[in-house]
C-alpha cells in the first residue's frame, strides 16, 4: 500500500555515522533511507551575551539544505539574502527539542551550535536532523568531558523524533516525500529515550483529525522513538 | 491558585468586536482578556501567479505587534529589516488553519489576506488571532457573496483556537501572560466548531510530558473550542 | 463645497483618549475624523551610546500603518524588509516636532520612544500622531516624574500640527483624504500652543504657491492649532 | 559677521558647468562655494509599468553623497546596505520640486532620471542639487527635442533652490555648513523662475519662530532665486 | 619540507566520485586530500530572460560552505543576510570557467548551474570546486544528450583547476591550508585538459613576485593539470 | 587598428590631480583617457578591533561608480540594498594591492580607508583606481608624518596597474572599453614601482591563452607600469 512497499508500522533504514565532520567537536550523517543530514556540533567557551555571568550553558542550532538536496533545485537561501519562513521553524525546533534533554547548568557557561545541513530530501528532514544532532551534541559533550569542561552530567535524557500521518485513510510511521505530500495528516512527535514527549506538531492537511486518529499516531511514534533511541546507543558502542 | 483567579477550566472573558475597520471587507478586535488584535480580511480579485488558472482561491495571512503591545517595548519588525522567526512561525500558523475550513474550489479565484495585528499581548495572542481571523475571513465571504463572487458555500466548518498548559502542575485552560511563562507544557489546539483537530502544537518547556498529560490538555481544549465557536457564531447573530 | 461639507475653516471632530495602552508610560488613541492614531510613549532609563554622558535627554519617534488602514490594503513594511521613504520622512517629523518643546536638561539621561500607529487613514496622519504623541508624551513626562527621575519641568510649550489647503481654489482647514489627492497646494504646520512655529512644510501638488496664498494658511493653521492645544489642554483635566 | 564674511543677504559664487559628464544626456557639476554636486540627467524611453498607457512622461531623482564629500568620512550606503532617511527625503524633495515645472503631457511616455552626487559638501547640498538638477533636466530635454521625441514645450517655468536661516539672531541667505550648525531656524525654499513657491520646509533647530521671521526669510529667497534664475538661463547662452 | 611530507610537485590525493546527488542531473563528490566538495548540475530547460531568444545557453555557478567546514565555525551566509564578497567572487570565478569551454550553441537554450558546496576545507575549495564542476557538467551533458535536447558536441575542452604558490621559498603544487596561510605567493590556475590557460590569478600575499617566479608556478601548474584532467578522464571510464 | 587609433603598446593619455577632494588627507583625480575615478584617503586613528593591539596599521578600500558613468544608466548599488559581486571583487583587489606596499608597523595603529568613485567609465577602472589610491595614500602618508603620527618610513614601494589584453589577435596595452568588450584575453597586472609583481589576472574571454600570449602581456604590462610609476612620481614633484 505504500509507495516504498513498506508496512504501516515500518520506519525507513536509518543508519548514523559518526565523526563525519572531523573539524567539529560533534557530528555524524544521520540517513533515513534517502534523507541524508550532515549534523554537527561546534563547542563555544563563550555565550551570547544576554546569557552570560548565570552559570548556564546554552545549545542553539541551524537548519540548511543543499539547493540540490530536493527533486528541483531550490534557491539558495544565502543568496536570496534570508532564511525563509520554514527554514527558521525547522530550526528552531531543533533547538528546543535538543535543550530539552540537557541540563543547562552541568553545560556550565558553555555554548554549543548544532548545523544540520540536508545533503538529501526524501521526506522527515527535521526529525532525522534532531536525531543525528542529539547524536553529534553527545559527541560535543564527550569532548568537553575530556576536557573537564562540564559541571555534571550535561543529558537529562535522549532526545528523537519520527513523523507519522495518516496516508490514504491508513496511520503509518515515518513518511517519505511520496507519502507526504499526499498524507491527509501530518504529524511530527519529539521524544525523549525514556518515551515522554517534548515536542508535538499535528496538522491536518486535507481533512480536520479526530482525537483517535492523533492517538493512533502517537502509538507509531512511540514505536518509532523506540527504535531510534536504540539506533542512537548503538552509535555510541562497539 | 492561577494569578488571574480563574478556575483551570476557565476562560478569559472574551469579547469580539466587528466592522472595527470600516476600510476592510472584514474585521473585528477580539479580546481575550487582556490580549487584543485587530483582524482584518482584504479580498482581491487576482491571484499570486503560482495559484491561478486552476479554479481555486487562496487564504494567507501576516501577523504583527504593536511595539508597545507588551511590557517593555519590543523592537519594530519594519525597523529592523526583517520578520523573526516566531512572527513568521505564528503566520504562518494562522494561514494554515483557516485554509484547512474553506473550500477553494467555492471561492473561486479570489485571494483573502488576513493581517492580525496585536494592540496589548497578555498571552495567548497566535490563539487570539486565529478566531478573531476567522471571523473577519466570514465578514469577508459576506461581502464576496453579495456581490455574487463566490462559487459556492466557502466554509466547510468554522475555526478557532486555544492554548493549553500544565501551570504548577495542574492543567489549565488559556494560559495569560503570567501563567505562559512559568508552565511546563504549552499546547496551542486549532479546533473546527464540529470538535475536530486541525493544529496541535505541544511543547515541553520544562520536563518532558506524558501521553495523560496530553490527553487532559485536549479535554480542556474542546471544552474551550466550544466556548469559543458559540462566540463566533453569537458575533453575527442579532 | 468641502466633500465633507465642513466649512473652509472647520476642522473634524477631534478626539483623544488617554491610557488606551495600559503597558506604555503614555498613550493615546487620537481621531482627527475617521483618521485615527495609536501614539503610545516609551521610557528607557539608558540612552543610544552617542547620547550618553552629557546629562541630556532624548526623545525619538517611530511611525507606522496597519496594513488595512487605508481604502485597499498598503504591503506590511516589516514584511518588504524596509520603511518606505515616506514612512521615514513622517517618523523623523514627528520626533523633531516633539523635541522642539522637550528641554533635554530636565529630562536627564532618559530616553523616550513615540511609537504611532496608525490603525485608520483618511488623510492627515502625521499631523495626527504629532497631536497624539504630545499627550502621550506628557504622561510619560508625568510618570518620570512621579518616580522622582525629572531633573525639572520637561516642556517648554505645548505642540500640535495639522494640515491646511488650497482645494479647488480656496484655503481649507484639516485636509481629509478626499481633499488631499485633488489639494493644488497641501501644507503641514507644526506649531506650539503659544502660537509659533516649529515646523512648515507647504508642497505645490499642482501650480506653484503665491506668498499671499501660503499666508491664507498660515492664518487657519493658527486657528486649528489653538483649538487642538485646547483639546489636548483638556486631555488632562477633570 | 558671517563666518565666511558675507553680507546676510549674499549669496556664495554660484558657478554651473554643463556637459559634465558627456556619457548622459544632460548634466552639470553645480557649486555653491564649496559645495559642489554632479547633477546628470537620463533619458528612458520607457516608463515605470504603473505610470503606461497614460501618455504621460515621468521625473524621477536619487541622491548621493561620496564617502570624503564631509569633513570626517561617511559611510557609503551601498555598503551599509540601505539608503538613510536623510537620503531619501533629499530624493524625494528633489523628484517634487522638478515634475512641479514638467509638463507631463509634453514630455510624453519618456522617463528621465536625475542622479545628484555631491562632491564635496559644504551646507546646502539639497538646493544646489535642485538647481542643478534643472539644467541636467533642461539638456536632456533638448536632447530629447532634437530628435522629435517631445509632444510639445515641456516646461512651464524653471525652478531653482536655496536655504535661508536665522543665524546668531539674523536672518541671512544660503547657509554654509558652519552656520548650518548653529542656526535657529533653518529653510528650504524650492521657487520657480517666475518667483512663485513650490516648496517651504521651515524648521525650528533652536526655538520656534514667528510669522514675521519666516517673511523675512521668503523676502531673502525670493531675491536667491531670482539670482540663481538667472544663472541658469545664463549657462544656456553664449 | 611541507607539513603534509609531500614533494614541492607532489599533488595531494584526488578521487572523484560520481552520481553522489541521485537528485540532481550531474553531480560528483570531489576531495583534494582533506578538502572535500560536493558539485551538482541543475539542468534548466528556460533561460534567465536577457538570454533568451538568441539560441545560446547558460552556464553558472554558486559556491557556498557548510558553516563547520572549516577549523572553527564559520557564520552561515544565510543567516547574516547576505553572501560574501570572498563568496561572490569564488563562484564567478567557477562560472567562468565553466563557460570557457562550453560551446552554448551546442547546449541550445537550457541553462544548466552548478553548486559547489564545501563539505570540509583544507585550502584549494576553488580549485577543487572547478575541477568536480566539470564532471558535474559532463554528466549533466550527458543528461542532456540522451533526450536528445543538445545541439552538438557541448565541450571544446575540458577544464581543471589548481594552486600554487611559494612556501619557504620553494614554488610547491597544490597548497594545502597550513601552506597557504604561510605562503609568500598564492596563485591559482584554471586550465584546459589541452594545456591552455583560461584563467590565472596570482597574488603576492608577503614580498612582491619576480616574472621568474611566475614561470616556475606555471610549470607546477601545467603538470598539476595534466594529472587533474586524467582522473576527470578516468572517472568516466568503466 | 584599435579603435582610438593608439599604437598596441601605447597607453591612453593619463593625468593625476591631486588634493581634488579638500576635506581628505589625501585625494586625486586620476583620468586613464575618459575613464575618471575620485581617489580618497581618509585616515582614521582608530582600527577595527580584530587588528588592535598588535603595533600594525590598516588599509582597506571600497569602490563605487556613479550611476551615469557609464553610457547608459547603471543602478545605483544604495538603492539596490548592496554592492554588486563585480564591485566587491574591485575593491577587494585595490586593498591588497595597496597593502602589498605598506609597511603596516610603521602605520602604527592608524586606518586608512581608500574610496575610488568613478565618475566616468571607459574601460580600465580597476586600474586606474589602484593607479590613483596609491597618490592618494601617499598624500595621507606625508599628512600623518607631517603631524608625527607615523613610526618609519610607511612605503616599502610604489604600486600602479594596467590592463593588457588580446585584440583581434594583437597584445595591446591599456584596453579602452571599445577593446575590452571584445578582447579574447584580458589581463590586469599589479606592479610595483620596482617592476615586481603584486597581482596578476588574466582571463580567458574567448579562446583560452597559451604561455607565450601571456608573456607577451607581461612585457607590456612591464613597460605600461614604468610609465604609471613615472607619472606617479611626478605628482609629487614641483
Amino acid at each position: 500500500m505504500r509507495p516504498s512497499g513498506r508496512q504501516p508500522d515500518q520506519m525507513r533504514a536509518v543508519t548514523i555515522e559518526r565523526g563525519i565532520a572531523p573539524n567539529a567537536e560533534g557530528s555524524c550523517l544521520v540517513s533515513f533511507g534517502s534523507t541524508r543530514v550532515i549534523c554537527t556540533a561546534s563547542v563555544e567557551t563563550s555565550l551570547p551575551s544576554w546569557r552570560r555571568g548565570q552559570g548556564l550553558g546554552w545549545v542553539t542550532a541551524e537548519y540548511g539544505m543543499l539547493p540540490r538536496a530536493t527533486g528541483s533545485r531550490t534557491r539558495r537561501e544565502a543568496a536570496s539574502g534570508k532564511q525563509s519562513g520554514r527554514t527558521q521553524e525547522i530550526q528552531r525546533l531543533i533547538g528546543r527539542s535538543l535543550r530539552a534533554v540537557v541540563d543547562m547548568k552541568a553545560l556550565g557557561e558553555n555554548q554549543i551550535t548544532l548545523d544540520c545541513d540536508v545533503i538529501q530530501a526524501d521526506g522527515g528532514t527535521r526529525t532525522a536532523a534532531i536525531t543525528g544532532a542529539y547524536v553529534a551534541l553527545r559527541e560535543a559533550m564527550g569532548w568537553l568531558k575530556a576536557r573537564d569542561l562540564l559541571k555534571g552530567e550535561p543529558f537529562r535524557d535522549s532526545v528523537a523524533a519520527v513523523s507519522c500521518g495518516i496516508y490514504r485513510g491508513t496511520p503509518v510511521l515515518d513518511l517519505d516525500y511520496l507519502e507526504d505530500v499526499e498524507a491527509e495528516t501530518d504529524a511530527n512527535f519529539v521524544m525523549t529515550g525514556s518515551g515522554k514527549f517534548v515536542e508535538i506538531q499535528g496538522t491536518a492537511e486535507g481533512a480536520p483529525f479526530s482525537r483517535e486518529e492523533l492517538a493512533s499516531l502517537m502509538g507509531l511514534a512511540e514505536q518509532g522513538i523506540a527504535e531510534l533511541s536504540a539506533i542512537q546507543a548503538a552509535a555510541f558502542e562497539g
